[in-house]
C-alpha cells in the first residue's frame, strides 16, 4: 500500500510531519510504502537527523506549497506543483492509495472535488469522524463539518455512507444506525430531521434505531453509526476538544479521557469521493501526524471508497 | 418574595420536591415564602417528617396533577386544578413572583404561552441556561432547546435577551455577546447563521464580538452570552450531561466538573415571557430542586421578567 502524506501541511510541518511519518513506519507492514511529497530539502534533512533510511519511504518533491492562510480554489488551481495538487494527482492516476494531510482543510476539499470527483450517486461527501464508547464500542459520526445544511435525503445517505464505514473500517457485522435530535420521539426536532426521520425509517438497506440525543453520545450502548447535519456535528467535535482541554487543565488522569485527545484518532476520513483521503487538525504534532497516517492506512486497508462505489 | 413551586412535577415527586423545598429554606431571606403547590395531604405528612413548621412555607392545594406522560395542551387544559394551571394561574394574579416546576416541560411551555404571554415585541421565547467557565467566569446560552429553527431575527434578539439575563442575572458590566458558529470568520456556517451575524453585528443595542466556536465553551475568557439555536443549544446542554456522566463512571474527582452537574444548576428559566418562570429537569431530587428554587429566587430577585419588557 502506498500512503502519500502532505509533508508541508500543518503548523508543525515540515518537521512534526516527518517525524509522526517516522514513527508511523513501525505500525506499518512490510510492502507499505510512505510517499513524502514536499521540498525534498528538508525532508533529507530531517530524515537524516532521524536517521531513517528506510525503503519504504519514498520522497517527491514538490516546489510549491499551499499556506494555512491561502484561499482554498485559488491557491489550488494557481500552486499546481504544490504538495497537496500532487498528491491528488498522484491518487488520481493510482501512484496512491491515499493521501493525508495536516494542511489546508478548504484546499484538501477543493482537491477532493475538482481532481476527484464524488462518486456518482452521492449526494454530498461529508467528513467522519470516531466518537469513542465508554464500554470500548466505538460509533462513526458524520457530518462533522463539510455540509452544515444538510437536506433529509443527504442526512439518509450518510446513514448508508456511515454504515458502509462502520463495517469495513470498524468492523461492525451489521451496523445500527441513529439519527442525532433533541429528543427520542420520532416528533421531535426541526422540519428537515423529522423528514429525515421518515426517509432512514423507511430505507430497505438501514438497520436505522431511531433518534439518538447527545447525552448518550461518547457513553455505553451507542449506535454504530450517528448521523448529524455538518453545523451539529462540528459542535459536537469542538465541544469534544473543549471538554478535553478541561480534563488537561485540571490535571486529570483517566484513560478513556485520553481516548478522547484529537492525537489519538489523527484525522478525519473524506467520505463518498473517489480516492481515500484524510484531512488531519491543523495543530497536529508529531503523535497526531502519525495516527493521521495510521487511520489513513485503515480506511486504505478497508477499502472505503471502492467499497462506496460498489454500494451505491 | 414568594416562590411557587410545583410540588407534584418531576420524576421523584412529590417528596423530593418537598424536600428540596424545605433545604432552600436556609438559603432564603426573612421575607421570602415558598408556596407549595399541590396534594396537600403528602405535603403535610413530608412536612412533618421534615420537622418541617415554617411561617415560610404556604401549602395551596390541587386536586388535580399533569403527569410526565400526559399530552401538554390537552392537560394543561383539561385539568385547571393541576399544580401547573394553579401556579400559572396565581402568577398572573400577582399571588406569586415567581414559579417553577420539575415536571412536564410541555405542560410549562403551554402554560407560558396561554396563561401569561410572550412579552410584546418578543419574537420568540427562549430557555436559558448557565455555562461554567474554568475561570470561574459564568455565561449565559440560549437558545438551549425552546425553538430548534431560529430565523435570523430571532437569533438577534436572543442576543438582547441574554445580555438583559447577563446584566441583572450574572451581574455583567457590559455584556459581551457571541454568536456560536463553525469557525470564527464570519462567512461561515449555515444562511441563517450568517444573516445572524449581520444583524448581530450591526445592532445598536450589543456589544457583538463575533463568532465563537464549541472548543472555546466552558473555558476561559467566555463572553457574557452565547447565542445559538434551541436545536445546537440543546445538544450543547446534553452533551455536558454526557461528559458528567462519564466523568462520575470514571470516578473522578475535580471541583470545575462538579459545577457542570445539572443538579448544581437546578433550571432553565424561560426568557421573554410575561413573568420569572424556571423549569427544572424531571430527574431532579432533593439537591437538584433546591438549586432550581434558588435560581428562580435569582431571577425574581433580578426582576427578569420586568426588565426585558422595559428593554424590547
Amino acid at each position: 500500500m502506498k500512503i502519500g502524506i502532505d509533508v508541508m501541511g500543518g503548523d508543525f510541518a515540515p518537521d512534526s510531519i516527518i517525524e509522526g511519518a517516522v514513527d508511523s513506519l513501525q505500525h506499518l507492514t512490510h510492502g507499505d510504502e510512505l510517499v513524502l511529497i514536499g521540498d525534498e530539502t528538508p525532508i533529507h534533512k530531517k530524515l537524516k537527523e532521524l536517521n531513517t533510511s528506510s525503503s519504504n519511504v519514498v520522497i517527491v518533491h514538490t516546489s510549491q506549497f499551499i499556506g494555512m492562510g491561502d484561499i482554498p480554489a485559488k491557491a489550488y488551481s494557481q500552486k499546481p506543483d504544490s504538495s497537496i495538487a500532487v498528491g491528488y494527482k498522484m491518487l488520481k492516476e493510482n501512484a496512491l492509495d491515499g493521501f493525508c494531510s495536516a494542511g489546508n482543510t478548504g484546499a484538501m476539499l477543493v482537491g477532493a472535488s475538482y481532481t476527484l470527483n464524488v462518486i456518482p450517486g452521492v449526494l454530498r461527501p461529508a467528513l467522519a469522524t470516531i466518537v469513542p464508547g465508554l464500554d470500548n464500542h466505538n460509533a462513526v459520526i458524520l457530518d462533522v463539518g463539510l455540509n452544515p445544511e444538510c437536506k433529509p435525503e443527504v442526512l439518509c445517505q450518510y446513514g448508508i455512507l456511515g454504515s458502509i464505514f462502520a463495517r469495513y473500517v470498524l468492523e461492525a457485522q451489521n451496523p445500527t444506525v441513529k439519527l442525532l435530535n433533541i429528543g427520542e420521539e420520532e416528533t421531535k426536532g426541526t422540519s428537515t430531521i423529522k423528514a429525515a426521520y421518515e426517509l432512514m425509517r423507511d430505507h430497505p438497506g438501514l438497520n436505522f434505531e431511531g433518534n439518538i440525543e447527545a447525552n448518550s453520545l461518547f457513553r455505553e450502548s451507542m449506535p454504530d453509526v450517528i448521523v448529524c447535519d455538518g453545523f451539529v456535528g462540528n459542535v459536537i467535535l469542538k465541544q469534544t476538544e473543549a471538554f478535553y482541554h478541561i480534563y488537561k487543565t485540571r490535571n486529570l488522569k483517566d484513560s478513556y479521557f485520553e481516548r478522547l485527545d484529537f492525537e489519538s484518532i489523527g484525522g478525519t476520513p473524506i467520505v463518498g469521493i473517489n480516492a481515500n483521503v484524510v484531512i488531519g487538525h491543523g495543530i497536529s504534532r508529531r503523535r497526531a501526524i502519525m495516527n493521521m497516517i495510521l487511520q489513513t492506512w485503515a480506511v486504505v486497508h478497508a477499502n472505503l471508497a471502492q467499497k462506496i462505489k460498489e454500494a451505491i
